[in-house]
């Protein structure tokens, strides 16, 4: 399964990065190959200063090797061997009309100290970040997530929609990241999924992130903006970066175990405001967004 | 105490933000009153889009009530009644060659249910963070520094300026937020000082303040800088917000006891850049910076 999965998201990141570029236009994804010092090591790509992507990452690593003591004390294991590979994107375009996009694929194994398989799980989702809201745009990227779901069981998109709800909560700020879309952890084989029906499930979410996301970016790239739209997507990115740096268990995680700085911290936004209490305007597009970010709505 | 100690910073906060604000000569302190549920409340005051601060909050609070559950949790108390003032600055200058400083003095009291004292301290400090090294202005602040300390006891500079390095240190960059100062807590009554031999080092700190922080502007402020300094600069204020957010435990804590979100991410950068494995050139004056941060030097 570890081969099969580190497969497919090599595979993904080449399909994602060469359509993500084809609709920049402008600007190409520059790869940085590097090495874990404990074993493994990942492919980051990094478009900047594009026709349509401000900043992204579309980022793969395969990591091995003895848990490091953060990972023991995370998991409450005394020793052993892991194996960890998965895809994590973040895509900042430039225009304030298209959102932010994050998405993230991962398959995790935990080996006792003679080698054997102890524990094996998937994680993941994907979730949109609008500056404004177009809600046939949540809509359809709410859709394409529940199709993915739907597929494999009628049961796992109100929950994994709720999970993403849940997890995207900037609780400092009593408001949510964004509009959500799925979040799951721990997709361990039961009585009703094997390994391989959470393997056809995730990489089914996987596929579908093309389809969820470009349209919307097709929909809104010619878009003309002010330079109070963009005043605005630079105040809500600082909401981002707050998100990750407070609260993303993935960044704290990644940081805690010496995970690549520059891999993990390319989600942060390229241009960000910090103004003191800023308010959007009564009855403005700006506070049309914060009321669905305060109360997350169904969508699909 | 808390009565002598609160009346000094609001005395204090009045004389910054006035000699701050004539400094400027272009914004003034714009003052938020704010009341807290639990008990107590402060005077929040910000200047943004000046001459010289592009923004900055001189803050004051004083609370009290019933100890928090995450108060309770974090100093391993069962039950209990506490008071707490201080006050908190932070100034972030639009020229790149005049460095951000921080500064905070604190006082708390802890009592048992029946409202007997049971604990009380007094904690803070002061800190540089240049984004180009004008040796002469660190040493200037660190002599400020030193002579506030030397005033009560020769062997407070030495240790408080060391526990300044380890606690602004930015962990997963292996560097220092900025150039240090000081750093103090729980300076209890002992045996070598009482409450108000403290009370005296503390508010003989608080007083050099201006001393240590205006002269340097005053140098740097008519300096002209360029586009690409002036980058430098949002990309160091984006290592500011990491330290700030992943690991200033006055932030956390404000935020997990529920403190007023706007006074206390009244610290964050107005303008911030995050670029992907940013380094600056061999030899350059950015460089420069970075190897101080990376050893910390002594500098009185």
């Amino acid at each position: 399964m570890k081969t099969k999965f580190n497969h497919y998201i090599k595979n993904l990141q080449d399909s994602i990065t060469q359509k993500l570029a084809d609709l920049d236009g402008e600007a190409h994804f520059k790869e940085d190959l590097w090495e874990r010092s404990g074993g493994g090591g990942g492919c980051t790509r990094i478009i900047e200063n594009g026709g349509i992507f401000e900043k992204g990452g579309v980022n793969i690593s395969a990591v091995h090797g003895v848990l490091p003591e953060q990972m023991k004390a995370y998991f409450n294991i005394k020793s052993g061997n892991f194996f960890a590979c998965g895809l994590s994107l973040v895509l900042h375009p430039k225009n304030p009309f298209i959102p932010t996009v994050h998405a993230n694929w991962r398959y995790f194994e935990l080996y006792d100290d003679v080698g054997k398989l102890k524990d094996q799980w998937f994680g993941g989702g994907l979730d949109l970040t609008p500056y404004y809201l177009f809600e046939e745009d949540v809509r359809h990227f709410h859709q394409r997530c529940k199709n993915a779901c739907d597929a494999h069981d009628k049961e796992l998109y109100p929950l994994y929609k709720k999970k993403c709800d849940e997890y995207f909560w900037n609780g400092h700020r009593e408001e949510a990241r964004g509009v959500g879309g799925l979040f799951f952890d721990y997709l361990r084989p039961d009585p009703k999924h094997s390994v391989q029906d959470w393997y056809n499930f995730v990489t089914e979410v996987g596929d579908s992130f093309l389809d969820a996301y470009v349209p919307i970016v097709e929909r809104r790239k010619s878009m003309k903006f002010t330079a109070s739209q963009r005043k605005w997507q630079e105040i809500r990115r600082g909401r981002y970066v707050e998100f990750n740096l407070l609260h993303d268990k993935g960044t704290l995680f990644g940081l805690k175990t010496n995970g690549r700085i520059e891999s993990i911290l390319m989600s942060l936004p390229p241009h960000v405001q910090w103004e003191y209490n800023h308010q959007p305007q009564e009855n403005s597009k700006e506070e049309e967004l914060l009321n669905v970010l305060r109360k997350p709505r169904p969508w699909a």
